[in-house]
């Protein structure tokens, strides 16, 4: 999206194309009630919406979900490519000022992948199925990862 | 590294080639103490440890640290990629059956993004160096993101 993209008073775009180094293979994708236009900002807004989302596993990677039962805590990583990935300096409608992208978790930014922690309310194995309790992701987004939620290693020590 | 790979009793490898539909550009690297030989199992382990690691970013995404302070929570994505992405059921030495990919933190998987929420102890924004309390991943591992950790976020409620 980047050719129709204008940055706002106080944002930098990189001077120089993006050099791609790794390849990425799609799981899966996500269902969820949103658009872009009426997407939560982020997940602690998504879970206050209160309405739960799925995530759809590609067959040949159904296998991988062995083990995840009802009630788990996940992170999740989602493609989030509708933004521009050369946007290194931000204004968020939330700030006054603008602000390095890598203290945003906006999804313009040079990898867009976006992360949520959800709780697994249903499964169904058979289908690769896994409805969660919310997610700030429009409907359709590609999904990249799923790993258990780690208290121990997921929340810094105080 | 899939050809060199021997799976474990009860491991299950994909019986496909993974198709590939996204890029990643690595925004710099991680220098650590560690290699493959000692490097700890997860990022709690590595706390223990106490050393410090650095993240060196590229001259191009440097703009992109701004706001950025010592003491600040940052979750970092990076790329694990020495070990096979087509393992989707696995048995780590720690456990003792096999489980599926998604219900593990190994790096063995589709897209080997590996993530770990980090402190800053320090920053030189100019070398785009930031010195970090603990890191689970080898020296030279290239990283992918850096995330401000939010724990309303990134932390489940209750």
């Amino acid at each position: 999206m980047t050719d129709r993209f204008t940055p706002r008073p106080g944002e930098v775009q990189l001077d120089a194309p993006l050099s791609m180094q790794a390849e990425i293979t799609f799981i899966g994708h996500i269902e969820s009630d949103w658009s872009l236009e009426d997407c939560p900002k982020n997940i602690a807004q998504a879970r206050e919406a209160g309405k739960p989302a799925h995530l759809h596993i590609a067959p040949l990677f159904r296998a991988g979900l062995e083990g995840i039962s009802q009630g788990d805590a996940l992170v999740l990583l989602y493609w989030m490519d509708r933004a521009p990935r050369d946007l290194i300096r931000q204004m968020p409608r939330h700030r006054d000022s603008a602000t390095g992208t890598f203290n945003l978790r906006s999804p313009a930014r040079p990898n867009p992948i976006g992360m949520g922690v959800v709780r697994v309310l249903a499964l169904d194995m058979a289908a690769g199925r896994i409805t969660i309790d919310a997610i700030d992701a429009i409907d359709g987004t590609p999904l990249v990862d799923i790993k258990p939620h780690m208290p121990r290693a997921d929340h810094l020590p105080a």
